[in-house]
């Protein structure tokens, strides 16, 4: 919650804000029908369902802490159901914006050398890793991601099976692959391997760079 | 994985290991036999059970790589299986450790400054924070985080129905509290409320703060 | 819904009620304070949600039909959160009741001939079905469901990780063993092998037997 | 199992066969690429997997009853990922039947009198249970289920997230919609609603009515 010692005032509003594809350029292989979809359907909408899930719960909040509203019950409760929307929503936006970074590229290892390093040090190549990493996207109902693991100082790949499962705590993620039906159903059928060929196609070699140095400086 | 690159060399052992208790004085209505249960065979066969996944997954993906083993299927494969079984593991350690973390403690806000200057602007009080993290504890089958979401440089309260439901990507834990039924149901039966109350009595605040002052200063 | 046609009248109240347990006796190994929160805080915990739950929808429903409240979303809506908690309250009741109504027995196989056929022609014998069956419920977080699986017509184990996880559609369950924690950390701490063998020593294999023949004499 | 008896003979093989879907016309709305992408390629799919994880429990079972195997473990074994992959697919497999089944049809409600009755006598009219049931499936990620619940006697929707998320035991099905997003992105996008249009533009009532007679006639 914000605010909320201000009790005379109204709760302050959210309004996160949807943010535009970060490139310009048409993909190779993924259409623009499926990309707007993506985008400006499903992207957007689960940023006005965070801002809405979000508002709502400030009142819910205020109200419970006053007294004024029933709290929470693990089986069903107003607050139940909105925190569980809430992981679903807020991730939905966030991993959407990590995997819209990493796009728009040609696909050459350019302006990457840090992340080139560390991902030939550890999977002994890069095309090793690409291998692996879509090996393990083949695997997934919702997401895959390579993320910066601060609990052990790891760069490492996480699956998840829906925006809010396979979430990994303390994990700031550098690749994130979106294989929902929705990112590749629209194109390729059934067909994932055809997507996931083209999501490398058109990876951002440099933008997953720059996300990978800021993760990896940190120490907890 | 790790050091793929050294082909002819066997792959590394993972070998988390498993970290004791921060704290030993006893605590303050929660039972050693409830606590060993819960560190020494529940924590203590997840991080075991981590270290099995991830170093049959260092052979499994080696194994893909080179072409001899097959790859990901998203209805049943054994990569599937052990990357589900991973986060399951992952954040079944990692969420324990920071919940046996802030235990140990006489819920004293005291060495605290940071963290409750921050519950306070938020929430009003301290009072109205615990009021508000404790009903959504309520709400939850397995975990309900305070953590620094590193997306929004927020501090932000995210509910969790299992260890692999519920992680919030991007986001450090600050206060982490357990409630699956084998955090409880051994000293309180059903009666949740009796255990959420009880948590709070052995609250380090101080540690909390710690964790509060890292993970805030981060700005990705 | 119910008799949504009768416009002017009210909304039909649902009160499912909860059933007693079907023994008396004192379980062997299970205490009576561990099945006392079992069945008079969870399971009837469960059935005051259902009631609560379907009555809500009730209204809901007439409104969303009338035009009066919004319909479906499926990031978050009220139709949804209730839709959701639904599944969760429903397979709690009847799934601990099927539970109840194989307990309270001297696990002696008497009055049971028709499943014992079954199982042994199945299994090879009833020790090696219960020894298979036990290893499937120390592989489950929730249920572990010996069902007649109308769709097939066959009997078949089916494993659950939560009350609305892994249930079969066209399955009537015959043996339902809960091993959700609550059944068994307060006796037995994590040990759930213990626990498995009280089970096994209050099974009531008449009332399985019972089960299976109506079950088994279906089909569709 | 089956016949794990006969020790010394292989297991049975488990050789279930797809369907082919039970009707020929084109659809109205949804496309052939649509539909053939979905029958041929995932429905397909799907048997595949339930048959190959049967097969390999089949061997790890008589491997486990016989000490040569490891048994379960609830974080992660070869036995919980089977029994995971099974509800998955076994109910990938049933849900795709009953879906296709009430397809192909014309919506008009001839020859399903009975199940005709029933809806307008719990919904007050055809038209308003179908505006219920789509927005229930507006709400869902998976699956809309109208069932002949076994357990109270009652015709009623459930809803699913996921193939082995949402289902109710004992629980008949008699209108199976899937509200998959491989079920609609390659028609429609995101617009769930012209979907769930052409859904009941082709729907078969006379087939619903013969799955609702044969449920419904069933007490337990």
């Amino acid at each position: 919650m914000r605010n909320l010692k201000r009790k005379h005032e109204a709760p302050p509003k959210h309004v996160y804000r949807a943010k535009p594809l970060p490139f310009r350029t048409l993909l190779n292989g993924i259409s623009d029908r499926s990309l707007k979809n993506h985008h400006d359907k499903l992207y957007m909408g689960y940023v006005a369902k965070k801002n809405e899930i979000e508002n709502h719960l400030e009142e819910l909040g205020r109200a419970i802490v006053s007294g004024k509203a029933d709290g929470g019950n693990p089986t069903y409760s107003e607050l139940r159901s909105l925190k569980e929307g809430e992981t679903y929503a807020v991730n939905g936006v966030y991993l959407h914006e990590w995997y819209f970074e990493v796009l728009g590229g040609d696909g050459k290892f350019e302006n990457a050398g840090e992340l080139i390093d560390a991902l030939t040090s550890s999977y002994g190549s890069v095309e090793a890793f690409i291998k692996y990493f879509s090996e393990c996207a083949s695997a997934a109902h919702g997401w895959t991601v390579l993320a910066w693991d601060t609990k052990e100082s790891r760069l490492w790949i996480y699956n998840c099976d829906a925006h809010n499962q396979g979430g990994v705590w303390g994990a700031l993620p550098v690749i994130v692959l979106d294989v929902y039906e929705h990112a590749y159903v629209m194109d390729f059928g059934a067909d994932r391997t055809l997507y996931l060929k083209a999501f490398w196609k058109n990876f951002n070699w440099s933008a997953a760079n720059d996300l990978f140095k800021r993760a990896s400086s940190i120490r907890l």
